[in-house]
């Protein structure tokens, strides 16, 4: 049987999602529990990868278990091995050959700033800091620029060997939550970094550096060594990943 | 010169405020950097200690300079030195021999659990997870029981020397915030593991093991034997310190 996961965790302490040699990783937490419950290597694949010090409060992963194991049951004995920092939130049954990450239609990520002068003891894991007053307006209207099909290719890690670098953003948007500046973006899918070096081009906007126009240069440029670096992974969540109805409903 | 300090942290990574051998405590850590910036050892008095793995929002402590500095210098300088789950957010001159511990009028704290049936990958570090649904009513009624001025011998840590266990408490609720159920308390002063074993009493009053009656009994008769066992420090915050208006306002 296939199950897909819903799984919730603090990037804090890992390498990231994706198994790599000598680095801890979320995957390789939840297949090592896999692997004593089932006594025998599962592999398991997400529906995309996040980097280190990323926070998930929604990724989705699939497996084909080795045998029955009641969809309710495998996420208490999960949760009951897991690290504290790893929760799974939903566990069910989906058909065969449901994949994580060609199924996912749509993508929600938010990022998060601290924008005051005193640190926090708290958010300093979860939200960038910065110290200097952000033109919050001018961000707002600089989100406007990524909405839409745009060639990504200015934000995105170096290197990258992808076939397109086209994206469409369905949703971008800063708003205020609790003292912090969130920004949430929809999307179908994102390169690798995109989000971190939109968010970074964002921040320029919003310390008067670069204007809308230069901005939308960079878009249009796709040239990745005008944009600045990417904002720290510690502010970034994948929030939710969405399928289209007929490969989301499992049995649970 | 007398400096007051306004202090946050994530106790999490540390046994405690108080200096203690063997331990890293934020005492510890906040001395380090002074005696840095001094050039010579330099003592800090908190207005009292907080236990492995508790947290701040407010915890005041003072300590005299060796030699002039500006207090937003200092603090600035104590925010650049401080490891990242400790925060500087206040530094003023107060009056010399200002006490931060007997000066102090009132102590606020809060204690927040997760009730619900999974745990969070995010609140583990601050909250005590309980799966089991809570009687929420129950819990804001046991609050009550401990209003006023009571004789708290049943609920501290067993064998510590104190004069009296006689405590007056000015306030005591449940209320629910983001998904938390979060006890505020505020008294003159409050007994080792005293919020801790009330919260602790409190829930077994939600899991309808005992009454509100037996509550009133263990507090009447002051036998630490018959309290239930403290609850998880991770779930609680020293929020805030008050002193009476004459110390409490130093030259910032």
């Amino acid at each position: 049987m296939r199950i897909r996961l819903v799984i919730e965790y603090d990037g804090t302490a890992y390498s990231g999602w994706q198994l790599q040699a000598g680095g801890d990783t979320v995957q390789a937490r939840i297949e090592a529990v896999l692997e004593k419950l089932f006594a025998q290597r599962v592999r398991i694949q997400a529906s995309g990868r996040t980097d280190a010090g990323v926070h998930a409060l929604g990724q989705v992963a699939a497996f084909d278990t080795p045998r029955y194991f009641d969809p309710l049951e495998l996420r208490r004995a999960l949760n009951a091995m897991l690290p504290s920092d790893i929760v799974v939130r939903e566990a069910a049954e989906v058909p065969a050959g449901f994949d994580a990450r060609r199924a996912a239609v749509v993508r929600v990520y938010e990022y998060r700033i601290l924008n005051r002068e005193i640190r926090s003891a708290f958010d300093y894991r979860y939200a960038w800091h910065i110290a200097q007053p952000l033109n919050f307006a001018a961000m707002q209207d600089a989100a406007r620029v990524f909405h839409g099909r745009h060639d990504f290719a200015a934000f995105r890690t170096l290197g990258t060997e992808t076939r397109s670098t086209v994206r469409e953003i369905y949703l971008t948007q800063w708003q205020r939550r609790g003292g912090l500046l969130v920004y949430r973006v929809e999307g179908s899918s994102f390169l690798r970094h995109m989000v971190r070096s939109m968010v970074a081009a964002m921040v320029e906007v919003g310390r008067n550096r670069i204007g809308l126009d230069e901005l939308r240069a960079l878009l249009v440029g796709a040239d990745r060594g005008a944009a600045p670096a990417a904002a720290p992974g510690c502010g970034l969540f994948l929030v939710e990943v969405r399928y289209a109805p007929a490969s989301a409903h499992g049995r649970s």
